[in-house]
């Protein structure tokens, strides 16, 4: 028969075994582009959507494109990413940190939507489209089966500063909340905020200007993610950020993950 | 904030709301064609996949393939899987039945995939092709980034009658086994074997011949999979069934699943 | 040295062998869902787009789907299509003749686009969901590369009889206009009208309603077909009538395909 | 109606409009990655594939995989190419010239395919993988419908000095054998040599080692293609030469095209 061994990781299905758990295991992604717009909206309606235990720092979104290339554990493959995350603070008996809670994730690869998921950041499944360069211009959208619901365009203006770059390369968290529901009735077997520590090692940056539209979309359009997009459309734009884009590598630390408590 | 509230059923990210839970809610398949290939295979080999207290009630492995279209509660979209199943019984101080323990499951839609996991249904993502139907014969593959490791193919040789089209429209359960990880440390928060009631109706079946060809991959080719194909495709094929292939709809009954005990 | 053989018929690349020409080789279509849209437009619009020599019998836009599945020449595999026709006439030396002018037509394989544009028809690429069919409704829409373009929705209303679908069984013709441009100049070294033959033959069939959506689109959303998009989009939809939906076999008879003269 | 106009090029449809000619016309390439394959096979069979008019110059096979991104005339998107060439020589009565033959190229969009096709080069369609980067491992590979045929893997060893990079920085000229077949009749409304020049600007390069892998395919598993796949599968790769990465720019000079005679 087969036996869970003591100190392994598995991940389902499980039973084809398991791997060491090893604390200081890193995800190297070796090409990172990101692009990101940040804006201020209401800070009652995004009140809305953060968990009690979690408060809000300023009333801020963020929506962050990334394409990851040359991701090690995906033996040099890729994928793109689109978060959305506000910036918010925990204060419990042993935890007193800020960080970025993720909203919500799109990806277009299921692997790491799944392992994110199974980590607490709430992932789901898009199109998305690797940037096209145009000129100074960066543009990619997002579509679920056929039907695009987000396009994004960036302007690169000014190259940063070296001393600006290595400012930006720091260790952060993301934020998310674990909710792994009952079987058979509802309400959940777990459901916790979760800390999932990142570096980022920008090699260059571009302070920058750009746009992006949401596109509301109907229940027959995407019956499982319409509801989201929606309410994220009805944020109010009020103050658009520069935009910020950086190239360079990227480091997850999984094991260095925790429950916050 | 927001709450969480009592009696609802949430999917991450679970603060755009929930769900009232209804025991009796059916996500209905208006249109399935399966095809199953059954074999005989070593049970000395085949119990290493076996988890403790479930036991193999015959040494026989089950590779189903399924185009699942006018899919309900995906608006009418449509995907492909391939579940890997073994036939075992589970006798707990509560439960005592039988049911298809499925080892892996390649689905290529993200949306299905996440929320079978989060039951217990150990799903993974490939590319499946639609059946390429040519006269009685039907073939279809299942690749990774541009890499085959599964063909199938089969003829129709015999239709079912009536009589044996009924006597396959029958309640069945497949068990998975929920595996929820720990967040940075080994082990699992939940580790338990879970019962998935679905109903299948076919309004058409046959009966005929087939064959199915593993190719084993290295980290390279498929990182993620590569040792779930091999060791799947190193279990011997000693005494192949005829294939039965059905068409007609199925009915997934997420809320009577239940945590086996 | 690789030599032509008289009598054959070759593709590119051709110099790995061609095939006997068979004047009675038929393409056939075992399971092809249409859906068509028919709208009465602007006469003086329309006639913008039909090349000298083809006359315009009513000022009519046909936007037909079609999902085109159990295809024999492509060993069973499937693709959908968008056709934008109206009726012509042409009156030649020899031919006198009415058939569907194809305005553009998008598919979602290449191979058929390419093998369609060398007999003159003007094929292009776009991502074309699979029918979402829920209850009496069925959707798709075009999309190219995230950007959805076209988005078509009807519902069933009314099965025809058996007569109905009988007379819906006919020969018809596809015009196309075959232009292939010259190589380091302005200009074709062919410019012809080509009639392409096919039959169709209806299992079941129903009139319904329907609604389509053109979005416009930049160049830099679609570089090389955003202008064909925003001309079909500003003839106006003056009179639809009901929607035409069939399910059946299709036959293609290319070998009898002819230049018109 | 709409009517041709002088000194116009068109694209089918072409009755929705065409640009004038520009002979200085330039398709650049932003961001283009080459990893080079060169192997000497067998003569006699090699000529098998040459048509009259070429003269083969060494029985040498080259493999050429492109990456190509930043692609301008496709507003910044990319696509990935595998071409097939063997040198030849072409003596007439105006042209004299060496250049790249192609016996095929696949490539994974079908916008290129087809003005390709239309300017006499074999493109037909391959799912092709973004090159998969692991250390200094740069992996690949071709499937259709889910079936692999082609896998390459290469190995940087050595970078290039600036002379060698400078050294490869040259225009150069793939030659096409354009064939556009007679409608309803066997044979062809143009057979002809073409040549289609370019110009590549590498900014780095490397020298490295590497291996390719044919599957052999049957009808079934792609019909239109199996053939050419298999007698490329069939020559033997009698020596590999070092293979060659390179990453910079390329221009196609498409109008600079023109029918050898």
């Amino acid at each position: 028969m087969f036996q869970f061994e003591e100190g392994k990781c598995y991940k389902m299905p499980a039973h084809f075994g398991g791997a060491p758990f090893d604390p200081d295991a890193k995800a190297i992604y070796d090409d990172v582009v990101t692009v990101d717009f940040c804006y201020t909206t209401d800070a009652e309606k995004l009140c809305n959507y953060i968990p009690e235990g979690l408060e809000l720092i300023k009333p801020e979104l963020t929506i962050e494109f990334q394409q990851c290339r040359q991701v090690q554990w995906m033996a040099g493959s890729s994928y793109n990413l689109v978060g959305v995350t506000v910036p918010v603070q925990f204060d419990g008996q042993n935890d007193h940190l800020e960080g970025a809670f993720v909203l919500v994730m799109w990806e277009n690869k299921t692997t790491p939507i799944l392992t994110g998921n199974m980590m607490g950041v709430p992932k789901i499944y898009a199109d998305i489209e690797d940037l096209h360069p145009f000129a100074d211009d960066l543009r990619t959208r997002l579509s679920f089966e056929g039907k695009t619901f987000l396009e994004l365009e960036a302007t690169r203006k000014t190259a940063m500063s070296e001393d600006q770059i290595k400012a930006m390369a720091t260790d952060f968290g993301s934020i998310g909340w674990r909710y792994i529901p009952k079987v058979g009735a509802p309400g959940a077997d777990l459901s916790q905020p979760i800390l999932f520590p990142m570096h980022r090692s920008p090699r260059s940056g571009w302070i920058g200007t750009g746009a992006l539209k949401w596109t509301e979309l109907t229940w027959y359009q995407n019956p499982m993610q319409f509801y989201i997009i929606n309410e994220l459309a009805e944020l109010p734009m009020l103050d658009m950020a520069p935009v910020v884009i950086t190239q360079g590598s990227q480091v997850l630390m999984e094991p260095r993950g925790h429950v916050l408590s």
